[in-house]
């Protein structure tokens, strides 16, 4: 049993136990990172945290060296796609630490990027982008008629509410946030029509509207169900 | 006709005719459960609920003696999932009898566990199963990914809105509030963006999110519809 | 050309002109019907509208009488599914002209059963019935399994709020009206969690629950589409 | 290489340089007409949004010529769907210059019709069409289905809350506003039924409504994916 086999290889009992302890610990740090923004925390509660991110931090780091070093090709690994996370994931901590306090917020976003470390793991990722590139075109397609549905949508509003409602409808840019609402179902109640035109407007935008914005999940799902019973086919 | 065949057949007219009786005396105590949660209930009203209570807990422990009695593994059905579904069912009312009045509350609640005895009938429970072994893995790829959605909407809606709307975006926890009204596309509209930043991040937020978080949905319904396709091939 | 094709035979072209007036007019009936209730209407258009009902009950029981005539079985006829939604059309307007006034309102809702006659025509309302038949056992199982999930959330959030919120959350038929909102998506905003708990508990259920709520939607067109294949396989 | 190639093969590596160009172009020229819709804006900005609207103006119109000249059927171009929306994208414009500046901004929305340009690029659209005439029959059923159901909730909800709100369920077309919000899930929260009649109606409509109102966007996602196995047993 070598470390190499330890770190990368998660089908023996070993490997498995080590993915499961750096994935908990990316949970523990985002919970940590989350309760940091609590307001009126103790500074017991505070000093826990701290010692909580230096613990994750310093785990995440021995990870990612050992990583490089059981590594068959170094720089490979150092440009790859998980590599790079890897790296974010860890970056910011040493980065801030070393620069003026006061932009340390905006790096420590950065560490949202720990989360991707998560879907490392798991094999139905695989599925998961074969079912993307077989929907691809629908997909892109989808994407674009509901990007069109809510331009027609808000500016179409707009000129039905702009002279009963001029402060919610002022621009279209503001009634395209009331489409992005209404056409995906949300529906705050922060903005909504007033008039018989705006209402009928939304009726039939909703008709035509939902029939689009909606249809890539289920193309998602239809195309994932297709790869798993190709994949069984290749099996059997 | 024995009475073996009349518990744990449902096939004949007798059984089905239990079954079906369980099942009415099972939605009638549920019924029951939230008409006295009623205010200002009548005196009347209140003795008649604590009537069906003990009618319908006396024809619940007689079922669960009879089934033990029946059973070729007695041992085996006590432990049996639906052995402790039926003891759940039916304990609260007697351990709240013996102790204090105040705590009695709690146990009531156990009585929801009754509900589950109402999915042990219905054959299409075994299609549901494997239904959901089929699509497993990618429920739970979408479940993780449906988390760090919820996760990362909540953190960047808490950085674009926290200084407009301090109470309500006050940390990451209430800005998760916020994530999941929004991604499930409830929307109650008590806690919503205000600032440009904010509202271009929700509309991007969605266009992703709803992608991810309805997947599962669809993806439970076409293996359910697979497993149907299966059965049949099976059975022709 | 006998008037027996005109009325049944929808194939031919003036079956389909006749099948066409008749629906038009159905329309033109809901319509009036929606207009009627518009508040200050002007003492001409009240007089429209009973012309307009007039006209479309007189056609509507030539057609029903015509039906009756021209079947083979005339009986069979009337105590048909369609003989029944052709009476039910037209009787409220015969009773209510012969009983007092005040009852009208409520029999003139009986004619909301015309709208059933549109679905007298269209050939996919076979396939619609076929694809009910194939999901039936799914679609029972979670129209139950939707109802459990309804009441468990109910109680579990009036629980949670009722002492924070006793005037929404006064008993579990209040709560159950926020269940419906919330697990239906709306999310109208007049009743929301406000403690922490019935928050959790709302993230809690959403994430289990969309997935039971939604599911019959997703099973019904899986099961149309299927349908649809074995028709042209049938055909092919 | 001639100018025929350049517009109309977008195989070509010019050609695909040409679409993307144009479209491009409608992208920025949607852009400034929401830009435009701003209040306050500096006169700077709007001369600018003046020149871009020229500049595209006149792109779009050289293209439209350019693809009458290479048209080897110039009529069968002018007429077909393609050169409608072309022409319908730059007349307003034109129109606009030589008449009252009253009238200009209705004018202007027909630009809208640019949008459609966009569609006009891009493979799958084919597939979309075969997905729509496969299912055309089921979504038709299922448009009237809903159409019925809005009108009945409408109704109902009409008959049940006029008395507690006779503001805002003043008619059955006030109700219907409740109706398409409600049963799209938007739910602004604007009208809501308070009535315990009410609600259970609503519960009722929800159950049936939402399993009729949501099949068309499922059926479309299905057909499209039954399109896409059909091509590629076709391809292979």
């Amino acid at each position: 049993m070598t470390i190499k086999q330890l770190v990368e290889n998660s089908d023996t009992r070993a490997g498995r136990a080590f993915d499961i302890t750096i994935q908990a610990l990316i949970v523990v740090s985002l919970i940590s990172f989350a309760v940091e923004t609590l307001p009126n925390l103790a500074s017991t509660t505070r000093h826990a945290l701290d010692i909580i991110e230096l613990a994750t931090i310093g785990v995440f780091t021995a990870e990612y060296l050992l990583r490089i070093v059981v590594a068959d090709h170094r720089f490979r690994f150092i440009f790859s796609f998980y590599g790079f996370i890897d790296l974010l994931a860890i970056l910011p901590f040493y980065v801030a630490s070393g620069i003026d306090l006061r932009s340390i917020r905006v790096f420590r976003l950065l560490r949202l990027f720990r989360t991707l470390k998560l879907l490392r793991y798991g094999r139905s990722v695989e599925r998961l982008r074969t079912a993307f590139s077989t929907a691809r075109e629908d997909l892109i397609l989808f994407f674009v008629a509901s990007m069109l549905v809510l331009y027609v949508s808000a500016v179409g509003i707009y000129y039905f509410e702009r002279t009963a409602q001029p402060e919610a409808f002022a621009s279209i840019f503001h009634s395209l946030w009331w489409a992005v609402a209404t056409l995906t179902t949300v529906g705050y109640g922060d903005v909504y029509p007033v008039t018989v035109g705006g209402r009928v407007f939304t009726f039939i935008v909703l008709m035509i509207g939902l029939g689009i914005v909606a249809v890539p999940t289920a193309l998602i799902a239809s195309a994932l169900s297709e790869a798993r019973r190709n994949e069984r086919r290749d099996d059997g």
